[in-house]
């Protein structure tokens, strides 16, 4: 190996050589696909390989993101995959299996993944990616630190082989903004053909919220975040949650409420959350990974974002996972499919597309033991035996299209894992973990339910003209309004007429560039005003 | 604060000084007390500090173990503590907390303290401690990693000071054996007046494994290990499960489990794991931290443990928790008190001890989405819907000692909650997580229980003569061992005669030396022989 680098710094053109000499037949490899940062230099080297040198790898990604990473599998050089999320990939994942290419040793949630790492999933080689590397190895992630640290902690200290791909190699170590990853951890390093592929994932256009998320937002506010006194908090992506953040400043100052909810987020940079930073409502924002457009707004607010002394965001999944676990009163987000006792799930027959990290900050982690006011909120006595419970809202319109109900009798995900002989179905979130399900028609608290039939009245009770909620009885429906344990907007003081887009303190990606004083910088796809 | 510190070198006896000129009254101070690692000079010096410039601090520490960390309360330079755990001080916090000098804000396991870290817990100043750093501030923390990771990322960047004491410093970093964190992520630097305080708390000597730990370690292997398949585990650190480490390559091998069960651990370098190690089964060990003695056995085990280049154990607490939580089939420990339904504390009256990791560790993590053979062997139906669980084994003897049963109708921790006013009971492990309970008399397989009151039956049937024992039916007992939910020692093929310490790879600390071909180097207080 040493012929084809030097130092540590392979040149780009003998990239194949060198996977070639470090990379043995079966071994394990870690290929750090995220969300938003690609080794998909490395990847398509990989790809390159001769399959006489290299065959049978099994893979472990995070994330199976990328055309590349599957043509692994195509070409024979990897045969067995562990991954967390596989999204745009999911349907030829499905084909991939179907056609005997691909194995699935399992699917995860991100930090399940991580966590097997050190246990039975151990790799030989890590091929990870980085901003810059000075000519000792250390490492600039930037904005994108994300799985990094967990993936190059497993490998570099159980007599793995570190190899990271760069945009840059600086000479001078004091070029490098800052360290994310020391030297001594990184074996080799080698500058990337072009820039790692990164797509502003999170950005969310005002312009697309409609007055059914503003009535939905505005639920949540005042039936959920305010009632529990909610001070912590993971937002999905949808835009159900957009609408939320830029209800705070509006509809949520008018209640009085700044200061005394959404104080603290684990959640990525969101653009729609700039209207509620700049309003005074945010104390602090802990990230998975960053979002394009977001670099200069995050360099002003170190009070709110973890930066480095760059001024470059700080994320790291793994530690924002467990916060989003362990450390927040709330989780909410949307689905696809929630059955009648209120599973959720997001597959879709032949897509195989994995869990990210829904399940693990969707639902109650049975080892947390510190208490707080929107947690101990969730118990329904006072014995000193019974402890509290994290809020897991889904927030979900009863449709999908006009066809197409959310709420259903039986997920998808029970004919998936008949046709996968998956070991058990692909449940993202179950019903035992919700504590809310909101739709446009109301809320469900389904923590107060005091049996299976009752809850399952809940869910019919919000399911509006879906036929689960056509078949529900009225009279049922009428008493568990008045006991409270559903609630309809009326019933919260909400009047249908008031929610409009008016509502929302940025109604398109120039308003919020606007209450970024500029420092949000849009990307091209999003700057169609 | 320049005035004080050459580049970020900050002169011994200068400390005090630059800890005043740092810390503000009322700052949130992250202090590294942890297990094994203890930053003990900043401690002291911190406690010396003029309180009229530094007083009501926020501390927040993994483990309150040393005088010093509470006389910080009693001199009134802090006012509130957020903690894991407290163990030897456990007696003197309940103290402090009665007198009104320590207001606690909450008692967490390690992993949800740190992820608090992240979110409203987030800290201005750590105070941590390494082996040797270089004058840039890389630092080494040799075998004892453990928490600055999670500690310092949280601090670094979120423009807070971090402050390391170490034992060394060295003006050349090649003389550094390797960088556990990066020299920028460190804004000063001082050394100790003394190396750090460490001992070795995980060593339990084989000469008092008694012939009834034996027995119950035989039944573990057979009922539970073999029984369900269990390939990667964590142990707790008491004598118990200190035989069955012993048990495997002697009782274990005659079984023909070797290669089958027991191959992936997540436990401390355990020197009673050694004989298991040395006869071949077990494929990897990572660590929370480390133990000391280990150190010449694990740099030539590097195969097993996860080191650095240098040859030292790179244990890490964050990684290692998240490990045991999410990547393990099993989790075994003792306990003090288990209750009627199974719900277990180790609290004592007017002891405020705290958590640790075992809560992370003994419960089923609703967020775990990835199967494997023990995991699945949980389920009682094979409905797609229905998950796997992780096996909640907790291992105790009847009676603690002749006048005070193990099993008892309520915890003392219901009584703690009300004197100390906490806002529910200090319970370790919930019943609903625990799926066996081992005694001496047998093991009662709560998994398969099919009504509360059953599974009251089945703990009753393994309690022995505690008075909780001698209340069962004996006609419900002999249909629990009918029907499979209970078994005896017999029930299993075990001769209690045959459960002798004559089982044991080692007998002594001196036999695990032996095994270890002189490599561990047992700490004076264990060369008794």
């Amino acid at each position: 190996m040493q012929h084809l680098a030097t130092d540590k710094v392979i040149p780009t053109e003998h990239i194949i050589e060198a996977l070639e000499a470090v990379i043995k037949s079966g071994d394990k490899v870690v290929l750090e696909g995220n969300n938003q940062k690609q080794a998909d230099f490395l990847s398509r080297a990989l790809g390159q390989v001769d399959t006489d040198k290299i065959h049978d790898l099994h893979m472990v990604m995070p994330s199976v993101g990328r055309p590349e990473h599957l043509d692994l599998f195509e070409n024979g050089v990897a045969r067995k995959l562990d991954f967390s999320f596989s999204g745009p990939q999911s349907l030829r994942i499905g084909q991939l299996i179907e056609d005997g290419l691909l194995e699935v040793g399992a699917i995860h949630t991100y930090i399940e993944l991580y966590a097997r790492l050190y246990v039975d999933l151990t790799p030989r080689v890590a091929l990870l990616a980085g901003f810059k590397a000075d000519r000792q190895g250390n490492i600039y992630t930037g904005p994108s630190t994300e799985d990094t640290p967990a993936l190059i902690e497993a490998t570099t200290f159980k007599n793995g082989i570190v190899i990271v791909q760069v945009n840059e190699i600086v000479d001078d170590p004091q070029d490098l903004p800052r360290v994310d990853i020391p030297g001594s951890w990184v074996d080799f390093i080698v500058q990337s053909d072009q820039p790692f592929y990164i797509e502003p994932l999170f950005t969310r256009d005002p312009r697309l919220i409609t007055d059914v998320h503003v009535l939905m937002g505005m639920m949540a506010i005042k039936g959920i975040y305010a009632r529990h006194q909610v001070q912590s908090l993971n937002h999905g992506i949808g835009f159900n949650t957009a609408a939320i953040e830029l209800l705070l400043p509006t509809y949520g100052e008018s209640l009085g409420l700044k200061g005394k909810i959404c104080r603290h987020w684990t959640l990525n940079p969101h653009p729609t959350l700039i209207p509620a930073i700049e309003s005074g409502w945010v104390e602090n924002v802990h990230c998975f990974g960053t979002e394009l457009g977001m670099e200069d707004y995050i360099a002003a607010r170190p009070d709110v974002f973890f930066t480095g002394p760059d001024g470059s965001l700080r994320s790291n999944r793994a530690f924002c996972q467990l916060a989003g676990q362990y450390a927040v009163d709330m989780f909410i987000g949307a689905t696809l499919q929630v059955d009648a006792d209120g599973n959720s799930s997001t597959v879709t027959r032949g897509r195989v597309s994995g869990f990210g990290g829904a399940p693990n900050m969707g639902h109650d982690p049975g080892g947390r033991r510190h208490a707080s006011p929107a947690w101990l909120d969730m118990r329904t006595d006072q014995n000193p035996m019974t402890k509290g419970r994290k809020l897991v809202v889904q927030m979900i319109e009863t449709f999908q299209d006009a066809n197409k109900p959310t709420l259903v009798e039986s997920l998808d995900a029970i004919a998936m894992a008949r046709d996968y002989e998956m070991p058990l179905a692909p449940v993202m979130i179950y019903a035992s973990d919700v504590t809310h399900v909101l739709t446009e028609e109301g809320i469900a608290y389904l923590y107060l339910a005091k049996s299976p039939e009752e809850r399952r009245a809940m869910v019919a009770a919000v399911a509006g003209i879906t036929p689960m909620g056509l078949a529900r009885d009225p009279e049922e429906t009428a008493r568990l309004r008045a006991e409270g344990l559903v609630a309809y907007p009326e019933d919260l003081g909400i009047r249908r007429a008031e929610a409009t887009r008016d509502l929302l303190a940025a109604q398109s990606i120039s308003e919020l560039q606007q209450w970024s004083q500029g420092l949000y910088q849009p990307p091209a796809k999003f700057r169609s005003w």
